[in-house]
């Protein structure tokens, strides 16, 4: 076992996803998990899960995490910080300035109390979701303020690299409009496109690709949590949302003067090429955009990939993984494409660029049947 | 070899992934493909990749498919309907009915023409993208229209039958309208939100997940091709569009008068009960939105997951999927998640519900990590 950085007991509020996993996380290296909640039911769901065990009158908890929904964290927070008077307090909520706002307004001691956010989940919720390894290589931001010593945050940076998350710094500020960026506004935008989908035909639905499902696939997500978060980093959001919206009106009248297909070209109508140069200005812009993401998946230009033909039937896929493995090529991505019906699916292989023609040429000679 | 429906040559004009891989699948059934392209290079390329022959003076296809972009279709189905007047002529394009109303407003002979669209494509194009199953499983719509026979439609019923895909009739007006639905619209919202991505700061933009990945992935599509897209079927794209837009102005709204991390209420604000209640309503009308898409991905509900830890070393993941051919469990779906720097992966298994108790049990006694 891999010791912890944690000198003493970790209290966890709320048992849900996140402080399951926490909670998790830290028993398997060793550290006494105290776990509160409160539905007695999730605690002891959570302890019987292993994820520590019950309070006790006589805690004395180094670190107290708090993992309750955004609505009640303030509340929660300035309540432990006044139960643990020698207790680092933190919290996972979504949202970070008007937290510390509310804390702060409340008379909390912030001299031991930072805000911090593990950007992970699942769409499932619940303790028995909780995973260990939930925030393993996953960005955790530790929103700073000058009212905490650095020597006093060292057990909520001690928490993050304990669970192998990759500790971020930023202001409340900078972490609130970050998120509304990067997951609030994706969210409403997700929501808003699948919200069309509610009165269409059968008919148009069933025609739905890929793309459609991956624009999608959050709207998915529970609005009682949502709306907790959106209405708490509503400014960010709406100004994120503006700028969607304020483009948005700009493609609906490029649409509207662009002439194919329109049989009654509106009274503002735009000179054929100004609907054109609006429309490839947008498109060309989602381009830089989504270029900027890191990581595996998305627009990452580091793998090249190809594409091999699978039948539908156990083992065949392993087989496939195995044999790559003997000819000495790393898989570094793979995706299962599979149409409903269909005997045979399509495995998409992500390697290095270098590793193409060598896996392509030595998979076909192995009778494989290469698609792309 | 499978032998083919169609009883004469088919001439495929344009050689892009589209055409290609219809001429590599007829190709498969033995069928005498002609190739043809504004481009003698593409042509060349295809021909060397084994999607059919050039072009003779003598040809007497059976059948014509139009695979050039939309922009030139419809001239292109005029020109192909004179050059062969005993062929029947059909294209691919995802709009249809301007198509047809192009056909017919340029006196072409559309008892011989019926549009055709099939929902299939790759990020990326070129002939040497083209694949033979590239229509496996897929819907393939056939937008009829009163002026063709059903006996002369027969020979685009037997191409999309050959080529593995799923027929679906509509008219050129529904097509329309569901295609602005499920793809093209989707493709502006990607686009858009991925648009706001452009000039965010480098630290926002690294707490990207997946959900936000999801969102954009098809923001990165060809401006060139996707202008040509959306300007042919501008009006009903508009229209799902203003729907959006709507529903964007409505939560913008809310978000305003959410009190909650709002210091200087708007104007016009809601009462507290209202902004939430019109948040629920979005974010569950997207739940209900997305719980529509058919298929393996999204929201299905079919099949179960377990996530299991993988090293990221080459052959491990070989060895969970070889495991689960022995303990008899089918792979469903399988999704790869590495974390940038992480040593270790997480692969999401899906597989009938009734087997994840088996499964995780069998796993866990051969010592692998259950991680959820």
């Amino acid at each position: 076992m891999v010791e912890s950085r944690l000198t003493g007991p970790v209290r966890v509020v709320g048992v849900g996803l996140l402080g399951t996993s926490i909670a998790l996380g830290l028993r398997a290296r060793g550290v006494d998990v105290i776990l509160s909640d409160a539905s007695p039911t999730n605690v002891s769901i959570a302890v019987d899960y292993g994820a520590g065990r019950g309070a006790t009158d006589g805690d004395e908890p180094q670190l107290v995490v708090v993992c309750v929904p955004p609505d009640v964290t303030a509340s929660v927070i300035v309540r432990e910080l006044s139960a643990y008077p020698r207790a680092v307090v933190t919290d996972v909520a979504s949202v970070k300035k008007p937290i510390l706002d509310a804390v702060i307004a409340a008379g909390g001691d912030v001299t031991r109390y930072v805000g911090s956010h593990p950007l992970a989940g699942r769409e499932k919720g619940g303790p028995m979701s909780g995973r260990a390894d939930l925030f393993l290589g996953r960005p955790w931001v530790v929103a700073g303020h000058a009212g905490i010593s650095y020597q006093t945050a060292a057990a909520v940076d001690d928490l993050i690299l304990d669970l192998g998350a990759t500790l971020v710094e930023m202001t409340a500020e900078e972490h609130d409009s970050s998120v509304a960026l990067v997951s609030h506004a994706p969210q409403v935008i997700s929501t808003l496109m699948a919200r069309r989908l509610a009165g269409a035909p059968d008919a148009a639905v069933n025609l739905a690709g890929q793309g459609l499902r991956d624009v999608t696939r959050i709207a998915a997500s529970d609005p009682a949590l949502w709306v907790q978060i959106l209405g708490a980093n509503a400014t960010p959001t709406a100004e994120v949302l503006r700028g969607v919206r304020d483009d948005l009106d700009e493609v609906i009248q490029a649409l509207d003067a662009s002439s194919f297909g329109s049989t009654s070209p509106s009274a503002e109508a735009l000179p054929s090429s100004t609907w054109r140069r609006t429309m490839v200005e947008m498109l060309a812009g989602g381009n830089t955009g989504v270029a900027r993401i890191p990581g595996k998946h998305g627009q990452d230009r580091r793998y090249a990939s190809i594409v091999v033909m699978v039948d539908d039937t156990p083992g065949e896929l392993a087989r496939l993984l195995t044999e790559m493995g003997e000819i000495g090529v790393n898989l570094e991505d793979l995706r299962l494409e599979h149409s409903p019906g269909a005997q045979i699916g399509l495995a998409e292989i992500a390697v290095l660029p270098e590793a193409v023609e060598r896996l392509t040429a030595a998979l076909a000679d192995r009778g494989w049947r290469i698609a792309g």
